[in-house]
């Protein structure tokens, strides 16, 4: 029996998390992840991983599912393809450090089948508390090398649709320094009503399923060396109390984002997805002050000017 | 010239701000408001008032707006009504003590006109972090008073709606132990696709605007005798950390709530509302921790069953 490629990307997946997780147990050097192995009513299931209170991070999930079953009306209407039988499989991460001098990142690489159609998805965004440009060209630079090895025209359009994507239009305001966002890649999907359009038309490559296949995988395998070595510079700086509280006001807009915007998140909770594991992604820690505003000329608000200049990061002078 | 039903509608919420402002800085007794005046692009404005890191109250937010314009399509499909202008104008404010003792409260008065049509809404419910049975009968038995003197259908009906609203479906669970909720009074109207729906039948002094202008004066005036005396009750009482922690993982429901649910917050943000007054709503710290769930046999188990029980508070013995 020959595996189908929704089984290949599933043992991808959970191949990728072990070896994510190690290396983030590994970066912690404190705590270990607690794994919560978990199935689903309706099909499949997956494997939470959390690790909390660490030296590093504060908090860190990376999950992996593979469920099965027959689409809602709701999600029925938001996805391309046709016929209510579905499988999802995907890895998701967020790791939320302690100390405001680390970036918060987030990665995801999905593989979703309906009826006779299958596509890909996924990818990365960076999250700085105080924008080092260095760490910001590093992050954006592996995204481009690595999705450069695919296909020329991937990187330019996945970094715009990622920063159309990980933006709160109620504050103007984008999630962070971005990176990629790419869906539908394999399934030579037309638009779905509903869903945000990527910024341009796609590429022919994009409808081959295999060289998607092995697109993701290289984004995937690409995530350690592009966050670890920001994390390497940065963990041993010294940060204040004002840091912290900045952090925890940012970590707000960050809650703000997940529950008011990402698919994801929301298609979860409407559509009885496993709370705790979609709300894994939430910081352990967040604040609201009103009216909050950085100092002019401050380091903060010079974070903020950074976040929202949507630079091209990669061509940033080494 | 005669004012108008809006007109003194208005006038009263400003006056109401004014009197719960004052009240609430007296029990505060260390911090006063802050207020910031604003005026809306398409018309109108209002006066958020915020006290912060207070002696009682951690953050404390009493806002009225009285705006006007043009309905956008979001908007206009939502409401009763027809036409495009518009007149909404209500106090609503939320209340987040320090002490994991005295309970988070919300409460909010409202006049909504569109085209010759017009109606009020508003409603109270109370979240306490460890549930006096007590303090929540007299929370209730003060609306419940103040309903009856209006219509001895009111309070069991708000009530029921008052559950059915502050309630996370993703979490299987109410927002607190719930108070009154109401829409629509001296509308006429009838239910519109997309809201939810009361729980029950209007009685029919509910199309008479004057009983029902008259009915929300007395809601607005029953917040400081339904909620001070429970502050004064548990101000007073120690707390420990581990009881702050409970508390600030009870409070990432509520910005779980506001930001997914409740529609002020959601339509606010979505239709260019001043996002600072719309989310100062949100607690000023909050916790995510994964899986959390409390000790079988503990406090805030207890609390965690009596938020759960949907009972009849305003019936409980004193």
């Amino acid at each position: 029996m020959t595996a189908t490629l929704a089984d290949r990307a599933a043992a991808y997946f959970n191949e990728l998390q072990d070896r994510i997780t190690a290396a983030l147990e590994r970066a912690d050097g404190a705590q270990r992840f607690r794994e919560d192995a978990w199935t689903r009513p309706g099909g499949g299931g997956g494997r939470t991983r959390v690790l909390a209170e660490g030296a590093l991070f504060e908090k860190a999930g990376v999950n992996v599912s593979d469920v099965h079953g027959e689409l809602g009306p709701e999600m029925a209407a938001a996805l391309p393809g046709d016929g209510r039988a579905f499988r999802a499989t995907g890895l998701s991460l967020v790791l939320h450090p302690r100390s405001p001098r680390v970036p918060t990142v987030h990665a995801n690489v999905r593989h979703i089948q309906r009826g006779a159609r299958s596509w890909f998805g996924g990818g990365t965004d960076l999250t700085p508390y105080y924008v080092v440009p260095a760490d910001a060209a590093h992050f954006h630079r592996t995204l481009k090398t690595t999705c450069e090895r695919h296909d020329p025209a991937f990187y330019p359009r996945f970094k715009r649709w990622c920063d159309a994507y990980f933006f709160l239009p109620h504050r103007g305001e984008p999630r962070g320094v971005g990176g990629i966002f790419f869906d539908y890649l394999g399934a030579g999907a037309e638009v779905v009503a509903g869903q945000p359009p990527p910024p341009e038309p796609s590429s022919p490559r994009e409808s081959d399923a295999e060289a998607m296949f092995a697109f993701v995988r290289d984004v995937g395998d690409a995530f350690l060396p592009a966050y670890l070595p920001i994390v390497e510079r940065r963990r041993g700086e010294a940060w204040s109390h004002r840091q912290r509280r900045w952090q925890l006001v940012r970590r707000g807009r960050y809650v703000e984002f997940n529950l008011i915007y990402d698919r994801g998140t929301v298609f979860g909770l409407r559509t009885d997805g496993r709370v705790e594991s979609i709300l894994m992604s939430l910081p352990p820690e967040a604040r609201w002050e009103y009216a909050h505003a950085p100092e002019p000329g401050s380091p903060e608000a010079a974070t903020l000017d950074a976040i929202r200049s949507h630079r091209d990061w990669a061509s940033l002078e080494a």
